[in-house]
């Protein structure tokens, strides 16, 4: 437990690193690793820690469990924080930090300029901070994501829909979130990376986790293409609770939430719920009346929680639409170039200044940067409203 | 020309005769007669004709036509007068209620107790009366009805939807109404008696016409167990226009109308944004996002005109709901078994009274009548509260 004293500063990866600290950022770099911790002792979507941490430091609370001590601001009984205080044994947040970062990753608190910010409603129940890997700003992808989520034992009608709905919205831009999962999920990535897009896998693991293990190549190729997020620190395992929380931060992160196929009982129903109770666009793919997996859709927008959609267009025109509380900056509040961070300032450099745009490979070539990054830089720079996508090309918006 | 002139008196068929009628009962013949004759020279839907009908006789409208005469309250100029006074050279409307008679047929006007007075509703558009084929009332059938109507090319999945769909209101005592066009209208009419149930087919030619030709046989058997309706005399044959017009009487006759399949200019959307417009229930089956043939449906739906339904229990709640305008007399206000017409009457006398009921075949040799017509019997019994189906079996409401 003494990595928990020691006020390790890990830096920001991403962002340029600054020599001699001041006592209020080594605060901020203890709080950090209290977070860390926290990620270890706590399952996702605790209240009771969700709510301290709403008003409190998590530090204080990770003194309260190393003592199990009470206190009136904290609604856990001495059952609940003996328990806390149980899994102190086999944490060791610098360790996780460490172990993370050798993958590419990092840790991401509410603190950080990258976290998503439209995690913040979920309130009590937000995330205690996000493990991610794979580079790009993950609050910049955020801004312009969509959830596609589904049965895992879906049919080849949802397959195919899956993939060709994400397809589409990567080639407008969009960025593709599921859950990784097999069926509905994996035909989403799928889809993306396909066309060069970018996408988001949120796991019910830690982001060195590869499950379910016949995703092992697919996962390899969202945290190099894309990005793995996860409110689990690594090495952790998945099980039925986890795979429902989960759920709340696909729904929370993302614009809107589109749900393929879905039986009536099927866990992308509750990340559909989740997203219309948060306010977010939440839509179905219908599909034959006949269909087991569709029925849950159906219900669904029978409820009158999710509007249908049949196709991306459908999807952007509700996502994309102007004046939304989570609307990305529009070309009126452009920021200046000279605030970019300097590999995205290059990227945006590379662009031809014509209408026709680039294909990533060419941007790649002429500024120098692996493909990969090259299009998390555009993505991102798509969020700020520097760029658009039009299918493999990619532009300046004037 | 002269048997306009003729104050033809046919009397009701249903209704009891009387002998001896008053001058007002030969009024009324002479009115019915002209509307029969302008049923063969004006188009269904002319407004100017229907607005005029509206507020005065239909005998004044057909001598101003005889004489090519204008009137401050007909909207018609010369040429158009000209135009319906042509037709008059064809039209003897004894001879065309004599004809439709010879088929098992009448006509029905508004001023008729048959007449179904939710029709009404078409205002100017009102029909100027119907032309009928098969016994039974139609105001009482249609009491209780619902249309599904779809594309003619439709595919093997809307088919089976339209047939299940039909077979499950029938069932359920739901009369069935279509337009006995090949496609979506021949599955639901096919569906509804396969289970022995009731099915209007309201044509865009005369009752005596099969159109189209190779539903000659499914026609047939409509007009045996169930119903044909028609706007036009005897002998008149469709065309696209009528096609289109004949959709606004499907949609007004019924409680609500369920699209199956619809291309996205399918004539079905015409009768769904009719229902719409006519406050009736407006339901849309969904399917592949991939079929065109759903395509239309499914723009229906997203306009939020139309409901997502996805079998027969959905229809009947909307349609089946209590406080509606349209609503079927409910056992509140079950009339007495004496007003029941003697067929009626024997038939309801049949039911064994049990909970279970009995099938149309028992009744039928219970009560003497034949099974045809005992069916047609039970539906007006059930529009009226007397008795409920349960698939094959019909029972008593106490």
């Amino acid at each position: 437990m003494h990595a928990v004293q020691t006020a390790l500063d890990l830096g920001e990866p991403g962002e340029p690193g600054e020599p001699g600290k001041s006592l209020h950022e080594r605060d901020f770099g203890e709080e950090r690793l209290a977070r860390a911790a926290l990620t270890r002792l706590a399952e996702p979507g605790d209240t009771a820690v969700g709510k301290w941490l709403l008003e409190r430091p998590a530090a204080e609370l990770l003194q309260l469990i190393r003592t199990r001590a009470g206190h009136p601001a904290l609604h856990l009984d001495q059952d609940r924080l003996a328990g806390l205080n149980a899994r102190l044994a086999g944490c060791d947040p610098a360790a996780d930090l460490a172990r993370v970062e050798a993958v590419g990753g990092r840790f991401v608190t509410p603190a950080e300029p990258e976290w998503p910010s439209q995690l913040n409603d979920l309130g009590e129940a937000m995330p205690v901070g996000l493990w991610v890997r794979g580079t790009g700003s993950l609050r910049l992808l955020a801004l312009r994501s969509v959830a596609v989520v589904g049965a895992r034992a879906c049919t080849a009608y949802g397959a195919h829909v899956a993939g060709e709905l994400a397809a589409q919205l990567a080639e407008r831009g969009w960025v593709v979130v599921s859950g990784a999962a097999y069926g509905i999920d994996s035909a989403a990535h799928r889809g993306a990376l396909a066309v060069g897009g970018m996408t988001v896998g949120v796991l019910a693991c830690g982001v060195d986790v590869a499950y379910p293990r016949g995703n092992t190549e697919l996962i390899r190729r969202i945290s190099g293409q894309g990005q793995l997020v996860s409110e689990l620190p690594p090495g952790e395992h998945p099980n039925r609770f986890r795979f429902v929380l989960r759920n709340r931060v696909i729904a929370a992160l993302t614009r809107g939430t589109v749900v393929v196929e879905a039986a009536l009982r099927s866990g992308a129903l509750s990340t559909a719920r989740r997203a219309h109770a948060l306010n977010r666009h939440t839509m179905g793919v219908c599909g034959p009346v006949t269909s087991e997996l569709s029925a849950g859709v159906h219900a669904l927008l029978r409820s009158g929680a999710a509007t249908l959609v049949t196709d991306a267009a459908e999807v952007v025109e509700l996502i994309g639409a102007i004046g939304e509380d989570l609307a990305p900056l529009r070309s009126s509040e452009v920021r200046p170039r000279d605030v970019l961070r300097p590999m995205a300032a290059q990227v945006l450099e590379a662009i031809p200044s014509g209408r026709d745009g680039a294909p990533v490979e060419y941007l790649a070539r002429r500024s120098g940067f692996p493909a990969d990054e090259v299009l998390k830089q555009l993505y991102e720079l798509c969020s700020l409203g520097f760029v658009q996508r039009e299918g493999s090309h990619w532009r300046v918006i004037r």
